[in-house]
């Protein structure tokens, strides 16, 4: 199922082995699993300090609450202690320090006595899921709760329950985290994931690791663009990041993607910016399409992470999304199936191998103009057969057919779907045709 | 088959009931069917009268004989008092009195004895349809002549018959009818059909009745936009209505719809305006794809009544024509046969029912654009479930999916196209959102 | 297989008598077989001083060697006198006065006494073609060789072989043909063919013989465009041709083809202009869609011939080919079977009749405004029924289909695809039109 990739051989350290990548994020991802993160919190703090191990250029920043960032306002941090409930027979059953899950996010403080009736008031389970605990949270309206399995639930003796959330709720910081690898030329390329779901393998954390490890790789290599990493929490954060970054952002992005639920097996799935046809459409599409089949290809409407932010009217950023199985369509999604054991090793390497592709491409990508009229003499450089026999032309008929669309309209990219060569042959013949002097490259932004 | 639409409950009066319409309207066709209308002549000015009992705001115009429009001339006035012819046994066979559709319509006067062979140079007839009178007219050129069932004209005994058409061709004047309702705002709405025909009720007179009845539903409300409905002689009124009104007409007009051939219950048809794409190509398609299945698609080149001058080069209004069975498609058509038996109250219904849900989306619609950038936090208006639960997000994604199209280059009706929501429920979002102040319309016409 | 065209009547001239127009090509091209032309020398020159026998306003045209054309340099004439191979038997097995493909073109002088094994280093045969000797020519590496069946080479005994090519090699100058036939408007039309090939009859001499043809057609008619006829030598002729002409051409063609592969009665083929949709390729298109089914539609990426320079980035003329077996794409191609069996009249004439109508459907193409607003009164200038019966306004219902794109925006063609009608319908009905003064013509150039 991973696909295989063919390199494109011009950017240094594109082939460098991954094989054991899979692997190492995998291990940073469940080193980041047990960590109780929420939209604001120490959690997230030491989440971007974990991924500082391997990204030492990000960079934490604290906006403190109470900030205004277009619609909306930055609340009160929230920081959990403990939180659990006992049962009329002096069982702890529920405890957030054995599942992040069980108390329902942002939960305000309480600590009192309450009959059963009472306490399913605060009660969430999934019937048609009895073996998963939900994943719940209550951001901006003050309450209290807790999730179970409803197989759990439906076992709860009468009597009087024991129920306490020692939680902080007050004034401090939505803290996000943000490296920025500068480039020879101004184009930027934004990869964003988010750093507020507790204990959430494929959705949230495979994105996190994914974007750390592609950061590493990134950070290494001689870089025609600036790669743009952000680690927010989802929405608030976007749009928090959104409100300090909007006018370089929109100037310079050339493209840009959204990292989430890459960790599983399964079949790739893509969800289209709201423009549809930006340059991150039209790479992801091109390297989905040969390396990634079965793919599903979603519509803008299946949205559902902070492309939502990004590409809304007015931002307009060229911000796909490619992932494995997508957030609301996976069976595990946002309850506590959603773990360790549904991603892996394996499905992380494929969808880092797919991104790492698209971003080789998108550094590689140009268009180009021939600088001479008509066809070159291709035959004094060596580039083509001095002897014309039957079939001899065929031999240079690539470099040609490339040749003939370097008219400073289409971008290597058209270029390789128009002549049905693979990308990478294209661009060893511009690069060819450039160290020969019969090509210039026009703009690196498309 | 009377389509069942889901009404646009923005607009006041939409809702008002319907059900006796349908037979109010036949009630008001079957009142003209009698009148002797031609090009000219007293008969349409009384036909343009009725229709002032329904809308008041009917202007008659009389434009005198003479007159030039574009590459035409008003021609002389035509009023006849009688015409008949006996037979060699004394009998009165054909008689205006009986059926208008005995004479040709702007016969010269003529008074003489003939024979057999002599009559038959000036008799019209239908071999195919032997049962059918043909309606027949000679406009610009001088002759006269009578036209009868075939299988009448076949039993006609030997003699000699006795001629008369009593008739004047006058300087006089061409008469039409128009009436503009004023609306808030610069944009206008052509609402077109003709009133030269005699005696034929799907073609010609059911269109009248349904823009009469459509005026009416208009007056009383609360217009956005101008409605200017239009009562002409066919062609010739076409044209010279557009010979004074063209350059106000190109510059408000945003649709327009010939009415026509509305009348039976057969299957709905569809003629695009030449341009093929304007607001009223796609709300009509757009309402009678959801509300008139099946629909017979034409094309421009099944063109055949007043569309042919508005939307003629230069010209170029948006107009379209809805229709039952459409002229020159139907047996009856031109024929005695296109009478109160083949228009019946359900059919007239229907078609109106069409077209004012088409003029209540043409009202309704409108581009919008956010007034925040990023989403708006919906949470704290009560548009958006405070507690994240799974598929919670859901319930808000239709308002999410309009928003992300309000940037001011979609309209609603492409908004509901592209999100597959109803078009009722797109304008229920952005009104929702106008009143919370989070969108703006910009601007009424498309 | 020929196909039957309707003639486009307008244009005087295109009624001629062709019936044997085939057999005159056929007797053209079999006379000019056996020169052995090659890049330069003499029997190019011969070859054009024969075509002005048909088209005397054909100028020749020397570029001495050593001048600079874009990339390319015009190299040193080649002449060969005679060469030819003994065997140690003494049998004169090759000889260029038998077959000009025996000698490899451009080959350098060679005199002396090989061993089979070393005279094997400089023989072409084709094992998969063991009958056909190969054509092989090395026009900017120095070198020799011989070219002969493989079942001959096959048999060749061991011992010693005399070898001599006596050819110089020498400042002369590259020779090509230009007849300029001048119209009453700007715009040119191309025609360019290739005459550089020894003995091939379709490829390359099939060309020559019908774009001679049109030639001495297009010389006798009152021509609104001017007709550009070009003989030159393949690649490197092309390239002169346009270093010297680029800015004219640039500025005045609306239209070309290249001619070749067209004497064979097989299959009709069509490549495209690079850009794919120029008033040539929507010409071509649409003769053979009518007139030569089945036609193999290829890409531009199966071009080969000088449209490559024609179509360059920056060159940018409108050039596609009209071909029946396209060069690569038949057995016989660069091989002694590309002879005079292959080529026929029949084949000739049919490709010759396709060009002709597409010339005459661009010499009457054009777009046309009315020059009255709304409908213009057909009746009375004797275009329209004055009197109306049921189904009289179809017979006038082309005319006004017509005159409804009749906006300055469609041209004939457009016009004739949209309302498929004939072209020469089309045209029939704005040559009315004109005449009556109701439309007038807006451009000759698309």
């Amino acid at each position: 199922m991973t696909p295989v990739l063919q390199s494109v051989s011009e950017w240094d350290g594109l082939n460098q082995p991954t094989a054991t990548m899979g692997t190492e994020m995998y291990r940073f991802l469940s080193a980041l699993f047990p960590l109780n993160r929420s939209l604001t919190g120490d959690a997230v703090r030491q989440t971007l300090r974990h991924i500082q191990q391997v990204l030492p250029e990000l960079a934490i920043i604290d906006v403190p609450t109470g900030t205004a960032a277009f619609d909306w306002v930055v609340p009160d941090e929230w920081n959990l202690r403990e939180a659990f409930v006992v049962d009329p027979d002096g069982n702890r059953i529920l405890d957030s320090s054995r599942n992040n899950l069980h108390v329902v996010g942002y939960s305000e403080p309480v600590d009192c006595v309450l009959t059963k009736e009472q306490l399913n008031q605060h009660l969430h389970s999934l019937p048609d899921q009895p073996e998963a605990i939900p994943y719940v949270t209550s951001y901006y309206k003050r309450q209290w709760g807790f999730c179970l399995k409803h197989s759990d639930r439906e076992r709860l003796p009468e009597g009087r329950y024991r129920v306490r959330i020692d939680a902080t709720l007050q004034p401090g910081a939505l803290s996000y985290g943000e490296a920025i690898l500068p480039g020879r030329e101004d184009g930027e390329v934004l990869l964003s994931c988010y750093v507020c779901h507790p204990s959430m393998a494929n959705d949230s954390l495979s994105g996190v690791s994914v974007a750390a490890y592609l950061g590493q790789w990134l950070r290494q290599l001689d870089r025609r663009y600036t790669y743009r990493l952000v680690f927010v929490p989802e929405t608030l954060g976007a749009i928090v990041y959104l409100s300090r970054n909007l006018e370089r952002m929109k100037q310079r992005t050339i493209a840009g993607f959204v990292l989430t639920c890459c960790g599983d097996e399964r079949t790739y799935s893509f969800v289209p910016s709201r423009l549809g046809n930006t340059l991150a459409d039209r790479v992801a599409k091109y390297v989905l399409l040969r390396n990634a089949d079965p793919c599903i290809y979603y519509s803008w409407l299946d949205r559902g992470s902070d492309e939502r932010q990004y590409c809304s009217p007015g931002v307009d950023l060229p911000v796909a999304s490619i992932m494995r199985s997508k957030y609301r369509e996976f069976p595990e999604y946002h309850t506590s199936l959603d773990n360790l054991c549904l991603v892996t090793p394996h499905g992380l390497e494929g969808t880092y191998t797919v991104l790492k592709e698209c971003l080789s491409i998108i550094e590689s990508n140009g268009s180009y103009r021939t600088l001479v009229t008509c066809e070159p003499q291709l035959g004094k450089r060596g580039l083509y057969p001095t002897l014309s026999v039957k079939g001899s032309a065929r031999s240079a008929s690539g470099m040609l057919d490339v040749l003939s669309f370097c008219d400073g309209a289409h971008d290597l990219l058209q270029i390789a779907e128009q002549t049905a060569l693979p990308f990478a042959s294209c661009l060893d013949v511009v690069s060819h045709l450039q160290r020969a002097g019969l090509v210039a490259r026009v703009s690196s932004i498309n």
